[in-house]
């Protein structure tokens, strides 16, 4: 290394970011913000105050004082700072499993006739269940594509999947193992011209990776809010609905949430023409109120200064990494990548316990996967070095 | 009155109650804990501890030192506490509706061949809206009952809608209107008479009436626990399924957390053995933790003596209310109804709004009825004879 740590931190545009973070000292790293990402102080203050003054405070008159509106104001707000994405068509609402199949739903029934929905092998565990299922239920036929691990879904391995046949794409925007960037506008278009349509997961990409969904013509788009957006275990989802498919798109879970007339207590169900439709029941305030710090925390930065030091950041890992002799299964193109690295190695379980235990916190990932999660708000140089120096130390004799 | 407000309280067992929660002075009376409860001291406490030091300290470390339990465990306390249900069979899961549509599938896929799902036309809108929704996507047909409001689902009534085409039904069982509450056991022994399945939604009964869900043979049970469990706005719900369907059960909405094996991202989908299999995506932990809360002080003073209140404290508000010449939709026999006390009054939406005006907070349902919510745990009868009162006072202008 020509550049020590302490350097890069100093010459880091966003190395200030990392106080707006409760901190901990008992980690030497923490780079595991791709999995649940660091508590925002803002957070802290605006939940305790929250419970007490809101909840405690104001009771029932919170809901029609704006708790009602906030899954669609802070939809919008995640929206236009992480998804490119005007008002109207982003909404906060449960977990992402369960938005990814209120969206397939919603996709499919856009595509009469049509009879299968293509996922990759690769893709996240709940996405492939998730799809199995929706196609099972519809009669519809899942149809696998069994790309590397590295290279991942590219236009040359999708064209083989698409045809006269597809329904709906289901793609991970970044691969929750390798770590690989995928073409978000151009495997839309070739989904397009296929006449179907594909729904987005932005977990690993959201808040990282700059995302231009409109621009883009995206169908629909999903993620969740604990990873780059740090809004806690368990935090809500969000879903993107295009504007064109907004009024045609339906989920199959209508509850009184998605209604046009939410206290109305309709005798019949008709569903709300707004991005509301994509509710059920009643969402998690407080769940909600913590994805709105931690989407203003990224907005006040801005994506692209996020994406720029994560470029770096990663680069600087895969060389470390490299030099370790380790293997890594992430591209060396930081165009061809999201914002976690991942070496392959044998021992990889025992090798993550270790870490753990000498206060280094990756990610393990079955059968043989370490993931290294750099979250741009929060990592910090001097971290990245003291867990690459700690890996090598295990790594050696174990060999 | 032969017996002041004050004299009451005194002689409230569970008096002392109302000081375990936070109550602020800009309120002469909240009766709307029916819909959202108040905030317990121990809550705001919990969640404080969580946020700083379990979130922001352990960060994902919390995963595997206990927080993926925490949907069976809280679950369990939940079952055993208000619900009469031994462990394995409660978990706590999303929104009610998103709850509501799992069981609808589940109970459904359970009775092939049978081609209705029965509800009555006065169950809350969420149920109903998800049978019509449930029903059109499985090719089954909705049978309504028509009952009347105040005598809701009766013995009688049920008998006319089941058949050998019964597949399930869906029975709220306290009316979110009229308060009427339903013969659980014996609505069920009729429903499997016919050799269907019932779903019960304890929305507006659990906490405050006893139930006892494995003695009365119910197959499922669904409730949100923002009422009577004082959980917080948005909170999430439960499900209950039978120990006996467990294992046959399927619900829609299958991705990781339902499946057997949460992070062995397995190539293929197997559900899991256990109550987890209604799960679906990341539960929220804050959310778990603070119906942990609500149900600890439930158990505390056990869901007998809440009802016992309960039924003096309806008695008493039917008494005062009448005295005003309201007309009451709520059953003056304590023993069918649940705790809260309803009047129709053609002008009840501008007799809310004035009520809240002068800090009497009740609520306001279409067309024509205002709710008054007791929630046992933390209203007292200094704050229901204040609220009747001033609402004599409003009403006598307006007739």
């Amino acid at each position: 290394m020509t550049t020590s740590p302490h350097e890069l931190d100093s010459a880091d545009p966003l190395a200030a970011m990392r106080d707006r973070f409760v901190i901990d000292d008992d980690l030497v790293a923490y780079l595991d913000g791709n999995s649940l990402g660091r508590l925002p102080r803002a957070t802290l203050d605006r939940l305790a105050a929250f419970v007490r003054e809101e909840w405690g405070g104001r009771l029932i008159r919170g809901w029609s004082e704006g708790w009602v509106e906030l899954p669609v104001t802070v939809g919008d707000e995640l929206g236009a700072a992480l998804l490119g994405a005007a008002a109207g068509q982003t909404v906060i609402a449960d977990s992402t499993s369960v938005c990814i199949y209120k969206l397939l739903h919603a996709a499919a029934g856009l595509r009469p006739g049509r009879d299968e929905i293509v996922i990759d092998a690769t893709n996240f565990p709940t996405d492939r269940y998730l799809v199995e299922a929706v196609a099972e239920a519809r009669g519809m036929t899942v149809r696998w594509i069994e790309p590397d691990l590295v290279d991942n879904v590219t236009a040359d391995v999708l064209a083989g999947a698409l045809g006269d046949r597809t329904a709906v794409v289901l793609l991970s925007h970044v691969d929750y193992r390798s770590g690989t960037l995928l073409d978000l506008p151009g495997l839309t278009e070739a989904v397009h011209a296929a006449g179907a349509l594909v729904i987005w997961d932005l977990c690993h990409s959201a808040g990282v990776v700059p995302i231009a969904l409109d621009a883009s013509g995206a169908d629909f788009a999903v993620g969740c809010t604990y990873k780059y957006v740090n809004a806690g275990p368990g935090a809500p989802a969000y879903v993107y609905v295009a504007q064109r498919h907004l009024t045609h798109a339906r989920q199959p879970i209508e509850g009184w949430w998605s209604a046009a007339d939410l206290f109305g207590m309709s005798d019949t169900y008709e569903a709300s023409p707004s991005i509301r439709r994509m509710l059920s029941g009643t969402p998690s305030v407080a769940g909600i109120l913590a994805v709105q710090e931690g989407v203003r925390l990224i907005a006040e930065v801005g994506v692209e200064a996020i994406r720029a030091k994560s470029e770096l950041m990663t680069g600087h890992a895969i060389e470390l990494l490299d030099e370790l002799g380790l293997e890594l299964v992430t591209p060396g193109d930081a165009a061809l990548r999201g914002s976690h690295v991942t070496v392959r190695h044998p021992d990889a379980r025992a090798i993550t316990a270790q870490l753990i235990e000498r206060g280094v916190v990756p990610d393990f990932r079955e059968p043989d996967l370490i993931r290294l999660g750099l979250s741009p708000l929060t990592t910090s140089y001097a971290e990245l070095a003291a867990a690459t120096r700690i890996l090598g130390e295990v790594v050696a004799p174990i060999g």
